[in-house]
C-alpha cells in the first residue's frame, strides 16, 4: 500500500527518487496522512496541502545540513513522515509521543521549535546568518503561510532578510484559494517558458490569491492597470523584490515538476528568494477539500465518513459566545474584538449578530489589543477575545496602552491552563503571572458556568474601571457543584469550612480541590475549600483570615507556578508577616503534551498527588 | 515676539488664521521651540519637523472633537503649544510640569497617551470605530513616523484600517530626507495640478524618502521602470492603496500652503486616506538641520552656540559598548543585535569594529528577539541590546523563541529602573517581574561598572546554558564602592555585615542602601548589606541565612513591586516557613516624569525615607 513511503528512512531517499515516483510518493502519503490522522486527530487539512510542497523540498535539500523552520509549526507532518518519523505515526499529539509540531528535542532534522504564528522567517534568518558567520554555505528554508503574514513580526522579519546577502530562501505557503479553476488553461510548456523567464504568471490565479493578504494586493492593482509591455517587470517588481527578494510565483502547490525545478533555482540563487506556492488545504481529501475550517484540527474520525457534526454540550468558549450575544442585545456599548480565532473562541454566532460591532484583525494580538485600548477610549466596552498563550504577544499593549491608561478593556482569555494535544507552545500557563505584574488590572477565574455568567454581565456591566480580564480553559463544563453564594468583584467564595487545611482553588482547579477534600476528610483531616474568583489582586481578607484559622495553606492553580496564585499569596504572608505554612501546587512551565489528565498526573497535580502530599508533608 | 502665537489661546484661534499669518506663526513657534527647548531640555528635532504639519493640522480640523494621536509622542510639543499649554512650557519633562508625551490626564486635547512606537494607527482606528458606534462623525488622526512603520504592529494596524470605512486619516511623517534639492524645481503651479490630479509626483524626492523604509520602496521601483503615461497610475496605486487608503502625497511637510488644502481634502475623504509627507528634522536650525540626530533628544544648551559635545564619564551604556568591543576581539562567537537603539546603547563602536557581527533591524524588537534565537541555536552568542521599556513588545518571542527552547541569548536590559524626564512609558520598572516568569530565565543587576564588567564577561564565555539577561540603569557611573567579592552567577555578595536589619539590594539601589546602613549606624541600628547580584532565581542560601540572623529584611529594587525581587524574596520565606518580617521597597507602576532624585523622593525610594520607615516600623 505505501510502497515507496515505507522505502524513505531518510531524507535522502528521496532525493534519489525520480519525477513519477515522487508523484506516486505524495500520493502514498496523502492516504497515509488521512488513515493515521483519523485514527489518533491531529492537524489533517494543512497537512494535506503541503504534500507536494514538503515531498519536492525533501527532494532537493539535503537535511538536515540544510534546514528549515516551519511557521506556526502544525504543518510538519509530511516533514516528520520522511525524516524517520514514520513508525511513531500512531503516538502522535499523545503523551510521550510525537509532537505535533517540530521539536528539536525529538529530532536532529527539526532545527528551531515553533508553535505561535509569525516567528519562521526572524528564525530562519538568524540560523542563515550564523551559518555564514561559521563559514558554512548551508541553505536554511523559512516555510510561511499566508495567515502568518498578517502578524507585524512577519513583516518585521521579512523587511530584514531582504537585505540579507546570500542564499536565504522564503516559501510563502499560500493556502486560502484554490487553484484548480484558474490553473487548468495553462499548458505545461507555458508554465515552463515563463519560469525559464523567471516569472510565472497566472494572471486570475495570482490576483485572486494575492488579494487575500494586504501586502500583495499591491501586485493586483499593478497587475489590474498595466498592459503587455509591462507585464512582466510589474510582477517581478512585487512588495517582496522590493525589499530584496527575488520573487518565483505564484506556482501550483501540487504541480512536483515546477516545484522541484523552482525549488532547484532557488537553491542556486546567491540573494534571498521568496517562493509563492499556492496550495489548497485539504487537498485530495474531499471533506477536507470541501471545508477546510473543520479540518484544521480534528479529533479522532471514520475516513470513509468525516468527521461527524459536533453538538452536545457547551464549552466554556460556547459559553462566552451565547452569554456576551444576550450581553450584547442590552448594551450597544459592548464590542467583541479577537484575532483570527473567531471560531475557536466560540464568537461565530455574535459576528454574525452583530456585525458592526464585532471585528476580527486577523493574526495581529498587538494591533487587537490596542485597537481595543482606542475602542475603550471612544466609549466602547471592548472584549478582546485571545487565546491565553497567543495574547503573550500583546504584553507591551496590554501594559502600555491599556493598563498605564486605566482602559475599559475586558480580556476574555480562553485556552487558560493547560490545553493538551498541542502542548508546550500552546498552554495558557503564564497569563496569572504576566497579567498580575500590569497596573489596574483585575483578573478573574471562574470555576463553574454560572459563575462565568456572572463575571461576563459584571464586564459587560461598565461599572468596573479599569482593565479587566477573564481566564478560562479549554474545553467542556465539568460536573459542577453549583456556587454557593453570588459573585462579588473581589471576593472569594468559601464552600466548605474546616479547620485543619484550607485549600484556595484558582478557576477549574476548584475540581481538583473537591476532589482533595473529600479525599482527605477520609483520612479524618478536617478541609475547607475556598474558590478565589479573582485571582488578581488576591482578596487578601479571606486568605488572611484562612491563614489565621488553618494549620496549613494549599493554593491549586493551573498555571506556571513562578510569580502565580499562590506565590503571590506566600508573599502576602510574609508581608502581613502571618505565619501559616503554605503548600502551593501549580504547574512547571514547561509541560508536554498529552491530555490534560495525563499531564496533571505528571505534574502531580491531580487530586490524588495532592492529597498524598499534603498528608505526607503535613499530617505524618 | 511672539505676535501671533501669543494670541492663540486655543485651537479655534489658529482656524481663523490666514495663509500669511499661519506662515508667520510657524517662524514663531520655531523660534519659541528652540528658545524653550534650549532651556529645558528635550526633543527638538522632531518637533521643529513638524511645525508646519501641526499648525495645519490645527488650522483645518477641529480638536478636541476631532482627535489626533501622535505616535510614540514626542513630537507633540507644537500640538501642545497650540492647545492651551504655551505657559506651562518652562515647566516641560519637569516633576510635576508637562509631560513631553501626550497625557490624557493633562489636557482634553489629548485622547490617546502614547510614548511606544508604532501603537497610534490602532489606536486612531479604535477611536475611530468608536466615533462611528456613537453616531459622531468627527476625524480622528493617527500621525506614524517613517521609524514607527518598521514596527510590524503599524503593519498590522494599517492593514486593518484600510478596511475601516469611512473617514480615517494616516499622516506619514516621513523625515528622512532633506526635501530641499527635490522641491527647488517645481512650481506651485505644477504642484496644484498634480494635487488637484490626486497625486503629487517629486519624482526624485519620492524615490528617495520612499526607499527609507521597506514597504515603500514597492513604489521606487515603480516609478523607476513605468515611464510617462503609466506614471501617474503607478504612484497613485502604492502599497497603502492597496491596503484600502486613498494615498496622497508625497508633499512639502513644510510648505503650508500644500499642507492645508491636502488635509481639507483628507478631511471630505469618505473613506480612509494616508498623507505622505516629507518632513525635515531640525528644520530652521542650522545646527539641528546638520546634525538632526544630536538633536533629537537634548539637554539644556545655548541657542545661540547649539549643544556641547558631550564627553566625560562613562555611562553604562558606553560600558557596555566597550567591554562588548574588547569580548568581542576575543570570541567572534559574539554578536549584538539592536532594535534602532545602537547609538542609545553605546554599540556604535562595536557596529564600526564587527560590522558583520553586527544587526540594528530597525524598530523591530519582536524580529531583534526571534533574530537573536535563530543565531544562538545556529552557535553564536548574540547580545540582544534594547531599553527594558521596549523589550517589553518582545515577551512573547522571549518566552517561545528564547526561553522554552533554552538558547544562549544573552539581553542587555538598558535603561533599567527611573529613566526621569521621558516619564511613565518609559521607565523599566517591569523587566524584573516579567522576565522572572519566564523558564529558564537568569536575570543580573550589577551595582558598580566592575561587576557589571565581570557579568559581560561571564556572559560572553559562553559556559552559561540558556538565556541570560543583565539589567542596568541609564545614566553615568555613581561613586561606587568596590565589590568586596569577584562575581558569581547566582550568588550575592555580602558588603557589611550586621544583626538587625539586612538591606537586600538590586542592582544600583545598592547606592541606596549603602547610605540607610550609613544612618542606620548612627540610629545605633546594626544593618547588614546584601547586593543581590543575581536577581532572579534568587540565591536563596543568602537570604534564607539573612533572614534567620536579622530582626528584619529590607529588600530595596529599582523596579516595579508586584512580582518583583522583594516580592519574590517574601514568597520564599513562606515557603520555606522562615518568620522574618520583610519591608519591601520598590517603586509603584505608574511613576511620572522628573528628575531621577525627585522620583525616588516621591515614591519614598530615597535613603532618606527608607531609613526613616525601618526605625519607624521596627525600631520604636
Amino acid at each position: 500500500m505505501y510502497d515507496i513511503l515505507n522505502r524513505m528512512h531518510e531524507p535522502s531517499d528521496v532525493s534519489k527518487l525520480n519525477l513519477n515516483e515522487l508523484e506516486q510518493l505524495s500520493e502514498e502519503i496523502r492516504a497515509f496522512l488521512i488513515d493515521s490522522v483519523s485514527r489518533t486527530g491531529g492537524h489533517l487539512a494543512s497537512n494535506l496541502g503541503v504534500v507536494e510542497l514538503t515531498v519536492a523540498l525533501t527532494h532537493v535539500f539535503d537535511f538536515p545540513e540544510d534546514k528549515i523552520v516551519w511557521d506556526v509549526g502544525h504543518q510538519c507532518y509530511v516533514y516528520k513522515l520522511l525524516t524517520g518519523r514514520k513508525d511513531r505515526f500512531d503516538t502522535l499529539r499523545k503523551f510521550g509521543g510525537l509532537s505535533g509540531f517540530p521539536k528539536t528535542a525529538e529530532s536532529e532534522y527539526d532545527c528551531f521549535n515553533t508553535g505561535h504564528s509569525s516567528t519562521s522567517v526572524s528564525a530562519a534568518l538568524g540560523l542563515q546568518k550564523a551559518n555564514r558567520l561559521a563559514g558554512k554555505n548551508e541553505h536554511v528554508i523559512a516555510v510561511l503561510g499566508d495567515g502568518a503574514l498578517s502578524g507585524g513580526m512577519a513583516v518585521e522579519a521579512l523587511s530584514d532578510a531582504g537585505n540579507c546577502g546570500g542564499n536565504f530562501i522564503v516559501i510563502l505557503n499560500d493556502n486560502h484559494m484554490s487553484i484548480s479553476e484558474s490553473v487548468n488553461g495553462l499548458t505545461g510548456h507555458l508554465k515552463r517558458l515563463r519560469t525559464t523567464a523567471g516569472y510565472l504568471t497566472f494572471k486570475s490565479g495570482l490576483e485572486k490569491a494575492l488579494s487575500r493578504f494586504p501586502l500583495g494586493r499591491s501586485l493586483v492593482s499593478g497587475l489590474k492597470k498595466i498592459k503587455d509591455v509591462t507585464k512582466h517587470i510589474l510582477i517581478g517588481k512585487t512588495v517582496f523584490d522590493d525589499m530584496g527578494f527575488t520573487y518565483f510565483g505564484p506556482v501550483d502547490g501540487h504541480d512536483m515538476d515546477t516545484l522541484t525545478r523552482l525549488l532547484k533555482r532557488a537553491k542556486t540563487a546567491t540573494g534571498p528568494v521568496l517562493l509563492h506556492v499556492l496550495t489548497q488545504k485539504g487537498k485530495g481529501y474531499k471533506f477536507a477539500e470541501d471545508s477546510p475550517a473543520d479540518y484544521h484540527g480534528v479529533s479522532t474520525f471514520e475516513a470513509e465518513k468525516g468527521i461527524s457534526p459536533k453538538h452536545g454540550e457547551l464549552t466554556y468558549s460556547g459559553m462566552a459566545g451565547k452569554t456576551l450575544c444576550e450581553l450584547g442585545q442590552e448594551n450597544d456599548r459592548i464590542c467583541v474584538v479577537t484575532a483570527a480565532m473567531a471560531a475557536g473562541t466560540g464568537m461565530d454566532a455574535f459576528s454574525q449578530q452583530f456585525p458592526h460591532r464585532f471585528y476580527d484583525v486577523g493574526i495581529a494580538e498587538q494591533h487587537a489589543v490596542t485597537f481595543s485600548a482606542g475602542l475603550a477610549a471612544g466609549g466602547m466596552i471592548p472584549f478582546v477575545v485571545i487565546y491565553s498563550s497567543f495574547l503573550q504577544r500583546a504584553y507591551d499593549q496590554i501594559l502600555h496602552d491599556v493598563c498605564l491608561q486605566n482602559l475599559n478593556v475586558v480580556f476574555l482569555i480562553d485556552r487558560a491552563g493547560i490545553v493538551g494535544e498541542d502542548g508546550e507552545t500552546h498552554h495558557g500557563l503564564f497569563d496569572m503571572s504576566y497579567l498580575a505584574t500590569m497596573p489596574n488590572m483585575t483578573v478573574f477565574a471562574p470555576a463553574d458556568f454560572d459563575e462565568f455568567r456572572q463575571m461576563l454581565t459584571y464586564a459587560a456591566g461598565g461599572s468596573h474601571q479599569g482593565p479587566l480580564a477573564i481566564r478560562y480553559p479549554r474545553g467542556l463544563r465539568q460536573s459542577e457543584s453549583r456556587s454557593p453564594e453570588a459573585f462579588l468583584p473581589g471576593k472569594s467564595a468559601v464552600y466548605t469550612k474546616g479547620t485543619d487545611v484550607c485549600l484556595l482553588c484558582a478557576g477549574l482547579s476548584l475540581r481538583t480541590g473537591e476532589k482533595v477534600a473529600e479525599s482527605l476528610k477520609e483520612h479524618n483531616i478536617s478541609a475547607s475549600l475556598v474558590n478565589l474568583r479573582t485571582v488578581h489582586p488576591i482578596d487578601e481578607e479571606t486568605v488572611l483570615s484562612c491563614a489565621k484559622s488553618h494549620k496549613v495553606l494549599v493554593t491549586i492553580e493551573d498555571g506556571s507556578l513562578v510569580g502565580g496564585v499562590g506565590e503571590r499569596i506566600c508573599a502576602l504572608l510574609t508581608k502581613k508577616q502571618i505565619s501559616c505554612p503554605v503548600f502551593v501546587k501549580a504547574f512547571p512551565p514547561i509541560v508536554p503534551h498529552g491530555s490534560p489528565k495525563e499531564l496533571k498526573k505528571l505534574c502531580r497535580m491531580d487530586d490524588e498527588a495532592i492529597t498524598e502530599e499534603i498528608i505526607t508533608r503535613y499530617f505524618s
